[in-house]
């Protein structure tokens, strides 16, 4: 596998990146430590190749502070708590804030109850649902997660854009490999991807998106409406995960949410959950029948055209482990975003092309 | 919509159908109580329309008993237990016997803790995951199930029988409509629609399946090898939701399946869990707003070809509601498999045909 940066790319050191994001954060007034929480998380979401989910949104959020969408130093607020269960209120926070709140009282919860079910309202996009569903796995245990979205995919059967494109994570521990994790959104393909094809000039493959009109397009720049992933299945995915994390946290449903809102209906529903597997079995027991997986998967011959088979979140973590080294390859894009950001905020830019 | 009965369907009372079948379970050992629940689901099953996954495989499970691979009379066992989880043994038990029991338990530790979750190990195939996810509903509660399954599918980028089809399903409730119902697996199809495909005479749809030599195939009777739904993606649902059925049950990854097992670990591990809607919001806010979203969805434009957009779990419904006053059309020789093994057993077949 060639995890090399094309023409279009700059390398950056992880650490550095970390630290140039955390300032930005500060810079518009996220206290120290949810400001090095959020770069900690998009930067691991940049060194997992998902870079759609990372650094590159972080434009976005903090102009969505300096707009008053956001709020830096939210209250976050435990307005339903029970042996297994907790619903946050996350005072309009980043969503990575009160994702990463909400994830850990699941997991105190999960300690002692076996599992910790934590949804949270009134917060924003949490980045790559992995990158919260995987916090469990060092306390051994399974990590979920999901968000509402917006209406932007068809329901199975339609051709408007109703449907959220709600993504969701589950995170498996392994014990000397890395976890199995899959992240994934409801649609055919997720619209960060579309972003990232548009900024590398490729086409989409038949079958993802619908154009203004309802009639099929390959071009990301007339991308409208997305296809839920193998129709009905996809569709009612979408619909079981934003029941989680809108109806269920108070956020109200993605479908619903037409017109003018209120700004605390505004944003997105956020619903966790950590499952503690020695409450089932013995953690070993279960982290070597993963090894186990894992070895059979990788040693089952591949299909033409694949050099081997690899497990869900196996590429993500080989480029974590050579991106954390080597530096992450971002399209010179993608930094002149973050470099015009911090040029307005007076924070200096760490490197250089 | 139309249900109606094709050329090739029998017409059969669902309550007389319920009576039979728990008949035939009964005839072979299986307790009133429990062979009238297993029963019970199978039709409900049917009613749905998901015939691959009812009564048509009724003959397999008592042949199962009759084998003594499947355990009539299990002494069901819980090994692990606290505030929101257990463990359940089911001495390889009929799975809706093992499957009813734990979700119950998972009933019962929402109630209190919010959520509760619940694995069975040592039981076996439950029949439609929807059947068993639906039970929380009547208490205001979303269910989920899934289960392991046997090695069926390829992995993404492979090519032979590694991966199991691992079905799953999510049921939502809403306040005057019907549920919201996902039931699915994670092969582009389930080898019981390919079954059911088979038995019309029908051809299979392009990326369905590969036959024996790794080569893609339209024909039901070459189909071989599944392929995951979405490429990576139903690929990585796949290894989920066999960590939670299998792994963390104790039963094992369906991957690591090969050979000969010992008798507790042939068959299947399920999980469960329930969430207390009343835990996180107030039950009537919940399903008003499912209303309205399936409301929404409805009243939404309908893509060339279709009539209007359903919600899932709607033409289930819709087919209950029918069948269970005009009958359930089920296939000739669906209902052959049954009367063929009424007549061994000495149990009268109540249809003409």
């Amino acid at each position: 596998m060639n995890f090399d940066p094309t023409d279009q790319d700059i390398v950056v050191n992880a650490d550095e990146l970390r630290e140039f994001a955390s300032q930005l954060y500060q810079e518009v007034g996220v206290p120290k430590t949810d400001a090095n929480a959020v770069a900690h998380l998009q930067v691991e979401t940049d060194l997992r190749g998902i870079h759609s989910h990372g650094t590159r949104a972080l434009p976005g959020y903090v102009r969505g502070i300096l707009a008053g969408n956001i709020n830096p130093t939210p209250n976050l607020e435990i307005t339903r708590d029970g042996p297994a269960f907790a619903r946050v209120y996350g005072d309009r926070a980043l969503g990575h804030v009160a994702g990463k709140f909400s994830m850990e009282l699941a997991i105190e919860k999960a300690k002692t109850a076996g599992i910790g079910a934590v949804g949270a309202y009134t917060t924003n996009h949490f980045g790559a649902a992995s990158c919260l569903a995987m916090l469990p796995l060092e306390h051994g245990m399974i990590g979920f997660s999901t968000s509402t979205s917006s209406r932007g995919v068809a329901p199975y059967g339609g051709k408007t854009r109703v449907v959220g494109n709600n993504p969701f994570a589950y995170a498996v521990p392994a014990k000397t490999e890395p976890p199995i994790v899959l992240d994934m959104a409801c649609g055919v393909s997720a619209w960060g991807r579309i972003g990232t094809m548009r900024l590398y000039g490729k086409k989409l493959e038949p079958g993802w998106v619908l154009d203004e009109d309802g009639k099929e397009t390959d071009d990301p720049n007339k991308a409208r409406v997305l296809l839920p992933l193998g129709g009905p299945k996809g569709y009612a995915l979408a619909l079981a995960m934003d029941a989680l994390s809108g109806p269920l946290t108070g956020m109200g449903a993605t479908v619903n949410k037409k017109g003018d809102l209120p700004l605390d209906k505004q944003g997105s529903g956020l619903f966790f959950y950590a499952l503690n597997i020695e409450s089932f079995v013995p953690l070993d027991e279960f982290t070597e029948e993963i090894d186990r997986e894992i070895h059979e998967l990788r040693s089952s011959p591949p299909a033409d055209g694949f050099d081997r088979v690899y497990f869900p979140g196996e590429l993500e973590a080989m480029k974590q482990e050579q991106w954390s080294a080597d530096g992450i390859p971002l399209h010179r894009d993608h930094l002149k975003g973050l470099a015009d950001l911090a040029t307005e905020l007076g924070v200096p830019v760490f490197w250089q092309g």
